[in-house]
């Protein structure tokens, strides 16, 4: 123990920062903090910062590992630090006479929003609030700060009721007959810090402590303490923040924003944090403190208009933002407040953006020749390309639509939804399959899952960097802040716009990007793309190694992809091609067929169907592969499973309703994902394997005799064994050779055989089934349903508790288990190149679109990703990122 | 291609055995097949055979490469080595004074019974059949033997119907007013010679080849060609015979049975096959080709009637049996013939057996010194033990049994079931599932699939070394042969025994061992173990290094499992103890349970039952380690699934039958087998686990205070990730400890926490595994269904396309497929190991009673097997089998 108490010491445990010393930076950003290790920074650089120290986040650790105690050297330590920074602004910590007062605020190595605690105004008790008046010469500021330190540290530090403290504030404004806060005189502050002295003896059983060490104390305490709360844990979760030592702790001296008119308070980014415009963008309030902005209470004015105020602070905070900026190279998200016309900075930290702000800084700062080009990849958070893919509103649309109200436009995208009035609700209503809007007077954390649930969010109060603003921008979600005019009644299940109610049965549109609330659904359109997402895009191909290509069954789908992008078909399923109208009752009356005679005579009505299709496909994709997967799914999804149904295919097909019935019955699998499905179905029913390739190959024909460069690849779904796929390409390539016969096509047709690999023992024994594979895909939907024993449709029963009870990091079907069934991606890809070198090797799963899956695939050396058209820049940016991250 | 016939000439294609010079030996088996080495080797030692040579199998498989032709340079040494045999013999082929004739016979390395087409009589032609006449001074002989050899050359050479000759046959048989074969006049064989000749012109569109050297040609063809025929690939396939070059062509001099009542011919092992017994068995027939006797058409004699007959022959046949058996220190099967009182042998090769037998035999010869101990473990076939643990008829059973007649007691065993008659309906009625027996005049190689598919198999002609007995016995399936007084009407499906009829819908027990055959459905029981089988147990139990569990729910089987040898318990499932009497319900409210609470509330009234179930098996089982497996199947396989039932189960638990309906519903899942289940459920529902664990513990307790010994091991099943095992481990460990404290237990109790690896992850990331688990247990039926993609449930609606199209060798759930399951299998205990040295590992999947599996367990190194009780001994036989195979 005392050796461990000893190297433990070793760590330093306090960093200052201020004039007299700045001890940390920004490499320390995992001990100090972001919070910390930024307001050290920015110390280092000659920014006008408070000054004060902050607490590691070993300390927090430590804290933990010592039952929640903290380490018996601290306050010491904490103490000598006090002392520097007594001498450094020449006050007195508890001094009647020109007290020094401080804040104590967490701070983690990422940045958490809204999650953790802050305590204000420390070193406040009923000696020093009277120097502090007199210091300050402004006796109802002074009662003011020193009520918020009692609220704030009743809050955070003796866990009373918030609610009590607002009662109590209620009882004064009454008294004064006042409705604004600012508008209760000195002597109702005076007797407001009386009335919360007395509720905070009265709930808590002990008085407020008047010693301002011990204040100090157990906030620092209160803010460990916070680490581990259950919302604090939650957003971790929901985030997928791991790997963190705890919060760190910063003691800043305070200045005030709220000294008067002279004072204020402002958050700001560098650049917009929505469209990623360089022009200096934020908010600030007059005579107010920083927790008035973020917390949406007062609407606070535009940044812009500060010139109007006070144009010599302006000035100074452009060229702050410069300095920032040239500094860091990133955008930053900053606190600033105004003390009787000076200019402090609180924080700064890379600010968050919406995916397109992310691509136009990108672009942007690549541009000012502030990051190279590779820097500016990376900066682009691949996912949040979503957002600028995501829909918006059809200009017809918005032509009709009948707009009820405008609020903030917090958070692009168009959303369009019934009212959910809690976060239960939203989650709940979602879950059943509803598009909900969360209608929210503010939210708060304990939001988060009903948010992140939802369609979209809207507000009646808070601004652009509101909770609700700041988190829904950070997933690209739609969000209408500060619409002040929606009047919510949440018992009620009711909000008013204007004269009209609505309820949780009804339907509104709200724009993030213009703030606009219509009524009803209106209609949506594919997300623009702008000029800088050409040029990320442009840089990103320039930079990766592995192609992608898309997902596509239909010409449509096909031409879209290539508009995004696509450099193929990485899987075109044939079975959604048979459910259209005849194709349907051929398709049927082939799973009907007795013998493989009436099978093939099913079969022939249904090939020239497929055939147009193919030509469809492979004249969008000219020039590029199309990997068509032969048919894969249980014949009974072809198949109703009702009376009515069958009773109607029965008539179509001219026989009795009797046989439909037991033919579906005799489909019927206890497990169809395990069941007859995939090359089983071409080991039975050889018939089908040759209608399709057949198909395949009179298209590819068809197309090069009009100059079209097909290139199809087939490829033989559900492969286990070596033997399914030598059988099935001799097949096939008897297929192919008979139908050249027949064509008497002697030209160039290079029709490739290969196999998806989605079944583990596939990719076990990969080097027995290379031999006859041109190609390996990896069909990780399967592949992770085989090597988890997950059924996907079935997962639901378990799911949640597994991610709540983190026994599983993510859902395995979202994002790619590299451990467990990557470990057989990387052994199949080893094994089938150790006996055929370069075989070309592509995932055609829905985790060909996860940037995580998509770097893992870099790094076992797949030639490309398949997804859906949809994801297509996302994969390009993604895949340009492993290769940059690996190099 | 020069250079190929250069190197293929290398290879000796011929070897001569005879008098003269005898060229080959065993050790040439995969060159001369079977029968051929067999003759080589008998000659080499002295025994009488019939001088002749083998063309080698190497010569076959060229054949096959050369499109089915014979390589050019074999004629020419056929000839050369026929003119060493006209030497030896004084004869000559094709002269009309004193021929040679030869028999033509197939053989391959493995004995194929019954499979390959044979020739006799070779040689003879419209001239020599006079010199034959006139040399043996017996016309009606030379006329029988060249209308046998025209018959069966049309047969397999010219490919005429069997039955056209039958039918020539009858004319003449009428003609001369005689029933049997042997009552034709000498006139009337010549006339018959001169139809069937007549016949083959006629059917076949060119006529009997008079050229000797050209019948001997053809016949090799012949031969050759009969490798491939279906019903010889059936055979290999059914008996899972791989790997050979191809068959041996044996060219022997003829000696005949059939010279008059001075000789004779027949089939014998020097023991008896069906019991072991040391005492040679077998049967001849007087004035007979050997045909006659493995054909089943006449009746023979027991060969220890044969000193009546001929004393002299009977004792040298003892003298040879002798030498075989010295020689070759196996029981022999032989075929001779005495040929005007001087003996011949014509074929030895080792003999078929019951598992009864071959425990005997075994058992014997190590005490008779011929074999040691370790050979005779080896000599006896795991998997035919489970022979002498079928059921017979039990002596109660059999008191009241009505006995309608008695046959030959061919193969023995229990059979009872209803009669079918033909092979396709045995094969049909047995997929769905009915039980049948197989009622045939007498069997062919046409209907193997039939007498695969039956539970017994009963004739009304034919001998003991029928082909009935023969193949059934190599089975262990039930044979009643030879029974005459049982008149089969194929037609119209009907069996008439004495003045009864019996119909496809009549059932009738067959006893394989008494020959008895008897109406009704008779009481079987549990087979009874030698003394013999006790010794090589006993055997085995000294040679094996893998301990040997059972699978065992129950006391009862608990207690069985040790008489058969098991050393503790591998899996003890425990769902099924929620099935009797009142625990159904109790486990049921649990089920719908809507809260931990009530839940838990349920789960009390299980606990009793539960404790009670394990204090049974430890008792039984103490001393030895019993791994209870945590609850695993869907909970809704615990709910009716249709309205009657659900109605009952609502009344039961006073809840309305919609809720029960909602539970199932809720419950329901598209694929269960990957659905919430195994572990997945004390993950959601921790309650379920403290219970079952809160019972092993008490159990436990309770036991170790009356002095039992009992040893729990505690399995948590479906593990797929570390956190999983880690998280129900220290949730178990938890119970245990606050057991213990309840029950103020400080004495010794050591409970072992372990995981089945039944996942395809769980292998793969057996290193992150194997820290919380003391142990792993491969689930292997569930590891092949989600290596494989298979459903076990479903299969059957490919694998039989599978199996017949060779695309998978053999069923995965029968014989563990080593190269991907078993690659998993060993990438578990490798990286299990790998972390945790000495980890405990077995198997308790049904693999674990398969020997090929058992073999693979013990090649990587598993501890133990566990299988059904009834499998033991074969386990434990198996395990002994590859620890000798291994060292």
């Amino acid at each position: 123990m005392a050796k461990k108490s000893d190297s433990a010491r070793k760590i330093q445990a306090i960093y200052y920062f201020g004039q007299a010393k700045t001890e940390g930076d920004l490499s320390l950003k995992s001990s100090l903090g972001g919070k910390g290790a930024n307001l050290a920074d920015m110390t280092g650089i000659g920014l006008p910062v408070p000054p004060g120290f902050t607490i590691t986040t070993d300390v927090c650790a430590r804290y933990y590992e010592n039952e929640k105690k903290l380490p018996a050297d601290l306050m010491p330590q904490v103490r000598a630090n006090v002392a520097t920074l007594e001498t450094e602004l020449s006050k007195k910590f508890g001094h009647k006479v020109n007290p020094l007062l401080v804040s104590v605020r967490s701070g983690a190595a990422v940045s958490m929003p809204g999650m953790m605690n802050t305590i204000l105004n420390l070193g406040l008790n009923d000696d020093t609030v009277v120097g502090l008046a007199e210091a300050t010469g402004n006796r109802r500021f002074a009662y003011d700060a020193y009520r918020r330190l009692i609220n704030m540290f009743g809050d955070v530090v003796m866990h009373l009721e918030h609610s009590q403290f607002e009662h109590a504030f209620d009882k004064i404004k009454k008294k004064y007959k006042v409705t604004l806060d600012t508008d209760v005189p000195e002597d109702g502050m005076v007797e407001l810090c009386a009335a919360y002295l007395d509720l905070v003896k009265k709930h808590a059983g002990k008085p407020f402590p008047q010693d301002p060490y011990r204040q100090l104390e157990l906030s620092i305490e209160a803010v460990f303490g916070s680490w581990m709360t259950s919302r604090a844990v939650r957003y971790r979760e929901v985030e997928g923040i791991r790997g963190l030592k705890g919060t760190a702790v910063t003691v800043q001296s305070m200045v005030y924003g709220n000294m008067g008119d002279d004072s204020g308070t402002g958050v700001a980014f560098t650049r917009n944090p929505s469209t990623g415009e360089n022009k200096f963008y934020g908010e600030f309030l007059v005579n107010a403190q920083g927790e008035d902005v973020v917390a949406g209470i007062r609407t606070p004015l535009p940044v812009d208009t500060m010139p109007q105020w006070n144009k010599k602070v302006y000035q100074q905070l452009l060229q702050i933002k410069k300095k920032l900026e040239e500094h860091y190279r990133e955008m930053q998200d900053i606190e600033f407040t105004i003390e009787r016309g000076t200019l402090f900075m609180l924080q700064t930290r890379t600010g968050k953006r919406t995916g397109a702000a992310a691509v136009q800084i990108a672009c942007d700062m690549a541009k000012e020749k502030l990051i190279d080009e590779k820097t500016a990849l990376l900066r682009v958070p691949a996912n949040s390309l979503t957002q600028l893919l995501l829909p918006s509103f059809s200009p017809e649309g918005k032509k009709s639509a009948n707009v009820l109200t405008t609020g903030l436009p917090a958070s692009p995208g168009a959303a369009v939804g019934q009212l959910a009035f809690t976060a239960a609700e939203a989650v709940k209503r979602t879950l059943a399959g509803e598009k909900v809007l969360l209608v929210r007077k503010e939210t708060s954390p304990e939001d988060i899952d009903g948010m992140h649930s939802a369609a979209g969010i809207l507000t009646s109060t808070g601004g652009m960097t509101s909770h609700a603003a700041v988190v829904a921008r950070g997933w690209g979600r739609c969000c209408v802040a500060g619409a002040g005019s929606v009047i919510i009644d949440e018992q009620a299940r009711k909000v008013k716009i204007g004269n009209k109610t609505f309820t949780h049965k009804d339907t509104i549109s709200i724009d993030g990007a213009t703030g606009e609330i219509m009524e009803g659904a209106v209609a949506t359109q594919q997300g623009q793309l702008s000029r800088s997402f050409q040029k990320i895009m442009g840089w990103a191909d320039q930079h990766r190694r592995m192609a992608v290509r898309t997902n596509a069954d239909t010409p449509e789908d096909a031409k879209r992809a290539r508009d995004f992008g696509a450099e193929g078909i990485g899987l075109c399923r044939t079975e959604h091609m048979f459910f259209e109208g005849d194709r349907i009752i051929a398709m049927r009356e082939m799973i009907l067929a007795e013998s493989p005679e009436t099978r093939q005579k099913a079969l022939a009505k249904l090939l020239p169907f497929q055939r147009k299709d193919f030509i469809g496909i492979f004249t969008a994709m000219k020039g590029f592969p199309v990997t068509v997967r032969l048919l894969d799914p249980p014949l009974h999804e072809f198949l109703p499973h009702d009376a009515k149904g069958q009773a109607e295919v029965a008539r179509n097909l001219g026989v009795s309703a009797k046989v439909v019935k037991e033919r579906v019955e005799k489909l019927h699998e206890a497990n169809p994902m395990l069941g007859h499905r995939g090359c089983r179905l071409s080991v039975t029913y050889p018939e089908i394997l040759q209608m399709q390739v057949r198909a395949i190959v009179e298209a590819a024909i068809e197309c090069r005799q009009n100059k079209i460069d097909a290139q199809p690849e087939i490829m033989i779904p559900l492969v286990g064994m070596a033997t399914e796929i030598a059988h099935l390409r001799k097949l096939s390539e008897a297929t192919i050779d008979q139908v050249r016969k027949e064509k008497k096509f002697s030209g160039k047709l290079e029709i490739t055989v290969g196999t998806m690999i989605e079944i583990p023992r596939a990719a076990l024994i990969a080097n027995e089934i290379a031999p006859f594979a041109d190609f390996f895909s990896f069909g990780t939907n399967d592949l992770t349903q085989m090597t988890f024993g997950f059924s996907r449709d079935d997962i639901n029963s378990f799911l949640p508790d597994y991610l709540k009870s983190e026994l599983l990091p993510e859902d395995p079907f979202q994002s790619l288990d590299t451990s467990g069934v990557g470990q057989l991606v990387e052994m199949a890809v080893q094994k089938g190149r150790g006996v055929k070198k370069g075989l070309k090797c592509g995932i055609c799963g829905e985790h060909g679109g996860d940037p995580a899956s998509i770097a893992f695939c870099h790094t076992v050396g797949l030639d490309y990703v398949s997804c859906s058209p949809f994801r297509v820049p996302i994969a390009r940016l993604a895949a340009a990122q492993a290769a940059l991250r690996q190099s």
